[in-house]
């Protein structure tokens, strides 16, 4: 049990991953991957200068090299022995185009980070949760997909976008049979709804309160899929708000 | 403000209408249905003595007189402006039988509890949650319905008991796209796998640790509902053991 | 091999039930039910004056002393050892109403028809179905269940009608994992659009040609189904219209 | 109306491709791709020695250059002006492995075929099926997909399998909700069993008699679809032998 447990977001940026990561920063270290610095220094800082403890890592998740390379820092920064008490993959992409325009490098890359991407960063971050079940972990090991509406349901124009959401529900419904009996937590959260970061801020006008979701509320979603027991495990939910026609 | 905002809790057995209705007494006074009062006896005396405020009411949830009468009850318990804050639906009946053995009270049986009683269960308890809204429940009222694996399949030999599931499953989701825009937070609980209770002592032996679903887990999960706030909901959500194939 | 071969529909009306008993009167002799005789006259009148057989049963499928009597009236039109090739349930309720306004018998008119008559017509008619696996039916003894979108959405105010289609489809899976193995086929329709009849002539003007849905062209595809072979067979389809949103 | 209508069948082996392709060519000049001529060359001389009118092409789908080399072939052979009335996709891969042990390779394989070869199919198709709406077509021009049970349910040991079938079913879905309102029928066939060929002869011994599915009989299920009016049009559907459980 002398391992280092971390945590490990994948998809930091303004929203749902800065929240994952904070919140879970309170109970572990946290690595946080981004495609770039500034997507993570600031919250590298503010978690490090709070008590906490992070480490950014550019990684570009669809890259196979980029994500050892990120695994191999993490041996570096918290030893070989590193084990994860949880992984959230938390990376998109996003693409809207009627399907004659689309070239075969938009399809691909549509399926590359949420499909090939969500690959590999299981493939990367699995032993080290295998590792987090032999050092015994208080709370099963976890790792979470964040989802979509389009993860159940293809809509004209996102086929791309679909073909990765799709793909990555399947991913995680075969590693949730696969390593649920090995102790590991697998869920899949589909995300249905705008989401409250400055990017969004003029979305949604006149839609009333409350009608974007709160990240922070997303992040309390994840933690209590972390701390359900392993008798009792939710593999798929839902979030969404409470104004969302569907 | 003034009017007390309480929890209701139908079909209060050994499992996780108990644990559930333990959970929710630790916030609110709570009303426990089941249809005899050795279901509930002993846990009103245990919430009461313990600091906390229960009464249960002898209901059967598939019959409208007995409904009404409990709502008449809460009324003059609790005063006419009682608001609730939560009501879960954990009623539930079973059956097992070759089609062609069944006869229409056996189909019919399977429907009323889980349809019907779900359905006069919502009559009674929507108003009071409608005026949680009003009143300024801290969390949105919350109405969550106990479903199984039946609930989205139909297997073999288990005509009326998914029936039934399946009714109040549609019941659930016509809900929560009414309600929701209302304030009202509606739930769906998929269910699958066996609960740890005192008459599931003997089952799954040689299946190893954990393989029975923790009840306090369970009621902690619907806990986790009920105090999301109404811009990040989850509608439908399962819980099962690591073990369970599905 | 000597039992006669029928088919039997439930819920002939102007749509799909009429033109699904004149595709299977081109086959089989048809026994037509629905409430009103003037619901099926005009038609059995039809089939039996163009070389078809036909007769006429006024039913109430939700009712079980009606449905036993219609089973009576078959077997003493065609004998004893009648055996069905084909038994197709059409009926269906509507009904759209805020949930606080629904009562009791609202509810449970939802079910009464889609869920209870299901369970009705399925136990007077397996019976039939096996008797016309034992004598040689050339394909396998169909048993079709009619859904609509509802079957798998809960809308808004749809509460009751979701709930009954909901429970239909449960019955159909259940049926289907129960007789397949004996050799009836069991298949459900989500019909989803409106059907091209008289009450719908109205219905949908701008949405251009072919919006609304041919009752023919689904009676074809009830009679694709009934036609597949034991190998091959297909469970659960939809049909929709070209135009439709879904 | 002067342009050729064809069909072009991807995936042609022992099995569901061949008997598609005998099924189509009764109706239309056939186009049949393969990776290597062995699939296709003893079916292209069976059909055009029968009367009918087939090519054959060499194609490995997951390749745009191929697939670009294929649509020229298919201009070449039929006109500028050719049109399509069914394009059919059936190529799959397959594989089964524990995930740690997956490469990136087996998990790009598993989407190349599922999910970027669907793609590359329907861009090369699309147009030609447009032009078969344009061209008056008797029936609505048909884009179908081969499913499979991995197509909704990611199992243990099949992520790579299951991430490109549920791709695959994406797309398909995404397609037919941008170009059904164009005219374009598009459907996604769930085959859940073993299909009957040589390959197979020596699997599920004592399963009784039609326990493998009958290619022939998935082909009449894709014909079906295809002279389905664009005013009923069913989108999905599964095919199952009568012994198999789901």
């Amino acid at each position: 049990m002398s391992s280092k447990l971390i945590a490990i977001v994948a998809g930091v940026g303004a929203g749902t991953g800065a929240s994952v990561a904070r919140k879970f920063a309170a109970s572990y270290p946290v690595v946080l991957m981004a495609r770039k610095p500034e997507n993570y220094e600031g919250l590298v800082n503010e978690i490090n200068s709070s008590g906490g403890k992070a480490i950014g890592i550019s990684t570009d998740v669809s890259d196979s090299k980029s994500v050892d390379n990120a695994a191999a820092q993490i041996k570096k920064e918290f030893g070989e022995d590193v084990a994860a008490a949880a992984a959230i993959f938390n990376a998109s992409g996003f693409g809207r185009k009627p399907f004659l325009e689309l070239t075969e490098e938009d399809f691909m890359n549509g399926f590359k980070v949420s499909g090939l991407g969500a690959f590999l960063f299981s493939k990367a971050t699995l032993p080290l949760l295998l590792k987090g079940v032999d050092t015994g972990s208080k709370h099963p090991p976890t790792l979470i997909f964040t989802g979509a509406t389009a993860s159940i349901k293809g809509s004209a124009n996102f086929a791309p976008f679909a073909a990765g959401k799709f793909a990555k529900r399947a991913l995680s419904q075969s590693l949730a049979r696969e390593f649920m009996p090995k102790g590991i937590h697998v869920s899949h959260v589909i995300v249905d709804g705008v989401i409250d970061i400055p990017r969004t801020k003029e979305w949604m006008q006149g839609a009333g309160p409350d009608a974007k979701m709160s990240p922070d509320a997303i992040a309390d979603a994840y933690w209590n899929l972390h701390i359900q027991p392993r008798s009792t495990m939710t593999v798929e939910l839902d979030v969404r708000p409470w104004v969302e026609k569907w």
